[in-house]
Order: C-alpha cells, then structure tokens, then sequence
C-alpha cells in the first residue's frame, strides 16, 4: 500500500501532513505507525529523497499522539541494501569543488536522519525481513526491539568500500557486542547471518521466513499495547545516559565520512564496485 | 536458620548489633557473610521493613573484617518476587498528598538499598534458587558473581505495572547485555530463562535444581578463601569507572519512579494485578 | 626466524632499527608486520627486555609505511604464560626500599607496553596458538580481531596470586563480555576454553589446532589488504571515544599492581606459586 492509500486509513493530521516519498509507504495500523521501504528493484537501497523522508517520518512519528509504537520494515526479498550509491556516482568524473558539495549535503542529510532515531521518543522497532547492507545495520543499536526473518543477513564493508562506519556504530556496536565483535563487523567487514547477530546481541529474536511476517506483527501488537507514558518513560530512562555522547559521535562520524567520500580510495573503491555491479 | 540462632554463631560485633528483621535471616558461615530472604509465603516480597534491614545488612557486611565475601539467596521455591505490591496498595484510595508522602518515603528507602550495593566492598554473590521478580533481577549487574538453578527465572515488566526501572539497570542492563537485549527485558517486558540469563550475560552459571545449593556452596566456599585484600582491590577496579555514574542514575531512575508511582497509568495498573492476584 | 633473520626480509628502515630482543622475533611479510614470542622453554612468559621490545616493536609497526597490520603470535605449545615471575623472585627476600624500586620500574615497563596497544594506529591482530595467562589475556580487547585454536585457554588468576587487573582490564571486560562475566574472571580467576571465549566476545574465531595457522593466516592475509587509511580510519573511530579513559584507567591499575606488588599478600602468594612450581 502506497502514501495515497495509507493516508486513508491515518488518523493524525500530523502523518497526513507528510508528503509522499517515492519509496517510502507510511501507514497507521491500530496504536502502530508504521515505514516501510518499498524499492524492492533496487533491493530498498536509500536515496537522498528517502532519507529525508524517513527523517520527516520518524520526527512526525514520535511527536504523534494517536501512536504508541514505530516499526520500520521492508518490502521484497530486502530489508535494506543500505546507502544507494548511484548517490555518489557523480563523484568518480566531479571537479574538487563539486564533490566536496556533494559530500557536504549528503552528510547533512545522514547526520539528520541519525539523529531522528537518537531522539526517537516511542519505542522503535525493526522489522529485517531479508538482507541489510550499510547503514540500515549501523542504525540497529538505536531501536528498542530488532526482530528479524532467517532470511536476513547484516552486512557493513565500510573499509573495502573506502568509506567509514556511520549512525554511531563505532561507539554503539562496540557498546552492544563488545569491540572485538565489533570490529570484525565495521572494520574486517565480516557479513553475519541472523543467527550471529541475534548471539552479538544485535537482533532480539529469528523466525523461519516464512513465519516472520505473523510472529513479528503478534509481538509488535502486544507492545503498542503497554501504558504508553510507561513506555515512553522506560525508553527515555535507556537513551538518556548515551544521548549527549551519540550525539557528538553522529557529529564526529559525519565529518569522518564526509572526508572519505573526497578521498581517492572511496572513489577508486565505489568505481571498482560499480564495475563490478554492472558485469 | 533465623537472625537469633546466627547471633550465637556469628563473630563480628558489627554483625550482631543488627537489629532482627521479620523476612531476613543474616548468618556468618566461616568466612562468608549470607542474607537469606525467608518469607516464602509471599515468594520472599520485599517489605519496606526488608529493604532497610537489607541495606544495614550489606553496609556492615561491607565493613566486617571476620568475612570476606557476601551472599543473598532466598528460601523456598522463589528467589524474590520484588518489590511487595502491598507497599502501594494504599495508592489507589489515598489523596494525592498522602500518595507524594508515600512515594517519597519509598523512594527514599530503596534509593539507599540500591547505593547500599553501589558501595559494598567486598565480592557479593547471589545465589538465584528460584524465580526472580523486578528489583531483585535488576540489581543483578551490581553482584560480583551471579549462580543459578535452572528453576530460576528473570521477569521485569516495568512498563506493564506503569513503573520504570531501578537499581541503575537502565544504565547496568545495556552495558551488560547491550541495548536490544536490555529493552527487550526492561521495556517489553520478556521473561527470561536462567539459560537464557546466562546467555545474555546476567548469570555466571546455571545448575540442575537438585544439585544447585552443593554446587554453589563449593563454589562460593573457593571464592571466600582468595586473599582478601586483592579481592577487594579486584573488585574496586571494576567498580571504580561507573561508580559515580551508578550513583547519579540511582538518583534519576528514584525520582522517576516515585513521579510513576504517583501516575494514573501505575494505579490502573496495580489494581488491575492485585484485582487478578485475587481472581 | 630470529630477528637476525628478519632483518633481511623486512622492508622498512623504522623495522630494521630495532634492537634485537631475546624471546621476540619480528618480521614483516607483505602488508603484515608480525610479531611472534619465541621463548617456549618458559611458555613464552615475558620478561622485562620482552617488555621493551614489544613496545618499541609496536609503535614502530603503528608508524611504518609498509604494513598495514600488526600480528602478535606465539611459538610452541603456549601462546603466552604472561608475566614471567622470575621477574618478581626478588620480591621475597628483598628489603623494603628494593622492592619499591623494582615495583616501580616494572609498572613504568607494563605501563608503556600497554599504552602502546591504546595508541596502535593499525588493526591489530592476535593469532592464539595455545594457553594464554594473565596480561597476555587481558590486553586482548585492545586488540581489532582475536583468532585462537581451540588448543588456547585464558586464566587471568590476579586475586589469588596477591595481585590485580592490569592493561586496562578493568574496564575493558566488562565493556567487552558484561560486568558479571568479566568478575568471574578477573576476580573469581576463572579458566576458560576457547569456545568459551568466543561466547564471551573476547575471541572472534575458534579453529581446530591443526587448521589454526592455515585458516588464521588466510584471514589476515584478507585483512591487510583493505584500503589502508579507510581501514585506520574506522579503527580510530572504534577507539577514540575510550582513548582518553583507556589512558586514565591504565594509570590507576598502574599504581594499584605497584602496591599490590609490595604487599605480603602478594610475596606470600607468589612463594606458594614458585615452591608448587618447583615440586
């Protein structure tokens, strides 16, 4: 179901007031607002549109009265591929001076996109329905329940693709699994299945695919039943001691990257996979 | 055995100067300090009067130079069924006034039971015989050294009871088990195995039933005789890096959940529970 | 291969400036600056010139040009019995003036060697070959990848032997594997398998011993041929946020093990560990 459709079935003036994002469907189900990336041909990787769509989303979300809970979920055989990037495609033939503009407003987007889920004030659930690439891992550590099909994998080569770890992983996943868990996932760039990262701590709990849809919808219906200021309350009582701290490291991770995406080894890293894409 | 008979055994004059307190028994077994919850017609629920003589129990233990290590257990088929909703029971009927005076004086109580492990000195174990409820599992992160039966249980519905939670595990949890892991207890509320405590880093060992009390026992036993000032300095190292952070939380997650106790949300969801503890 | 050896296969000036150590073996192999502790008579345990040499090797290998990672391994059946205490026999007949002098010349030794591992600026990899005791166990975590045979076992036994947690250890085990877990090895002095290891986070990969060289050299040999300053950068980024308290931290357990090692309870202990030794 599209924008159009869903914003029928909404309830709040708030998500109605969003516009349509090409790839992005909103919808209120019950106490549950609900993203759902819906770019299946291009295996729902994010272009900038999306970002800030999303951004828009899970502000608008959080502030809404008639929700309890945000879940976000795929659509296809992908939850995420992560970042598209035809993004920086232009990169590889740009001037000095373009690409340092380019870089620029793409880490404006991230670092606001981020830190929409850093202030996220509702629980915040994810549903992996199938691979997640990049930043739609990264990202995990900052929801309150991650379930995922058997399907999914987690995938983040930051170093191989020149670039770096971004949405606070270097402080958050070395928090959640420990540094040298960690590092084998943001540096080694090692690709994990659901069944590893629900031992790193890193998903809550794996279904059989084809279970995945049901289970997950019966769990998420159960939470966006509890008292919501309890909730609320909880999930602030658990963000507020890394709040300052993820919110320094967005900033220190954007400008990191927004310096990688001028170097050479990005440019010659995102020509050489683009290459290879295309094979 | 009760507080009278362990008077007789016990060798340290800081320890008998405990007043007895009706639900603890206190005993000094060679060189191990032991609290026993022993009110197992209420599942070892912890009474306002318990909670106190549990933080002068741990502050002499703390000091006492005729033992080195501390113990909590409990007797009979639970380990601690938390807080004694009967403490709030007055809640649902009484003014406003009298409701802030008693969640002050609650607050206030189990504040400085909490700073009470904060502080111990010594290595402190639990040893988990049963089910365990609310703050008796969210202390858990301030032990030393966690055992238990695989009779055992861990549940937290914070969020379901209106409540938030305390002992410093909004700061503990997530730096013990990660953040997913953590909400998933503290805000979705899941009870866990003693497996699954283990497996998420809450319980040090798990035990058949049956051979829970011998094997613990040696294992506790080995534990009391390392030498004493190195385990203390041991300890101190470990506990040094959060302590002040561990005292500010206690402090925030107190004045939180005497606000909670004095919501709408948490008295519709008290006498809800007491209304089903009835049926 | 000694040092003698390596000298001639080794391609950077910074390399071959160093002084050869007896016990150390240091080469460089493609992108790999390798480590290897080669005295198996005594288990590899490290002596004070083994100290030296691996901090000079180690900033040496952080700042030269033609490696991208730094490997640490060890020869024979032992990875590392850690300190050699032979180091400390001194201790129990010494007046109080010498051994507060030695005490403070081998803490301002460990604390070089392991602000060196808080600095390394390269991913740094440590292959376990076999049983791995106590500082060889605890600097581990300032590792980016840990690979062991399922031959290694780690025993950090700090309060039995009168001592206490060293290389940051302190903080960085209960970061790594949860407070709990990190006390019941630090502390209660714990042996753990590999496999245990691995469920705790404190090692990657666990390989049957007679694949260990083979697969882990595979590994590494991936690893170092990622973009080199993509791959400093996503380190510098998993490290920064702890640099400053790593620092802080190694300074206090510093001054802690300097007291330690001029308290009766340690001389008395260490006695016990040589005459037993002995028999």
């Amino acid at each position: 179901r599209g924008v159009a459709a869903e914003q029928q079935t909404s309830s709040g003036a708030s998500v109605l007031g969003l516009d349509p994002v090409s790839g992005l469907d909103l919808s209120i189900e019950d106490k549950i607002f609900k993203i759902t990336l819906n770019r299946p041909s291009k295996f729902n990787a994010l272009t900038l549109e999306m970002y800030k769509g999303l951004t828009d989303a899970l502000n608008a979300a959080s502030k809404d009265k008639s929700t309890t809970v945000t879940v976000i979920t795929g659509t296809g055989k992908y939850y995420c591929s992560g970042n598209d990037l035809s993004n920086f495609a232009a990169l590889a033939t740009a001037g000095k001076e373009e690409i340092r503009k380019t870089a620029e407003m793409a880490g404006t987007v991230m670092q606001a996109y981020v830190q929409a889920y850093i202030d996220h004030e509702k629980p915040l659930v994810s549903l992996i329905n199938g691979p997640a690439v990049g930043i739609s891992v990264t990202v995990l550590p900052l929801f309150d329940l991650v379930l995922a099909s058997d399907a999914a994998t987690f995938h983040t080569p930051f170093a191989a693709l020149g670039q770096s770890p971004e949405a606070c992983s270097s402080y958050t996943f070395p928090h959640l699994m420990g540094q040298l868990n960690a590092a084998e996932i943001l540096l080694v760039g090692k690709k994990i299945t659901a069944e590893e990262a629900q031992r790193r701590g890193l998903v809550n709990q794996v279904f059989p695919d084809t279970e995945f849809a049901a289970s997950a919808s019966k769990i998420v219906s159960a939470f966006s039943k509890l008292p919501p200021q309890s909730a609320k309350i909880c999930k602030k009582l658990l963000r507020d001691p890394h709040r300052q701290k993820l919110t320094e490291i967005n900033a220190i991770e954007t400008e990191t990257i927004k310096e990688r995406w001028q170097s050479s080894e990005c440019h010659a890293a995102i020509a050489a996979f683009m290459s290879r894409s295309k094979k």
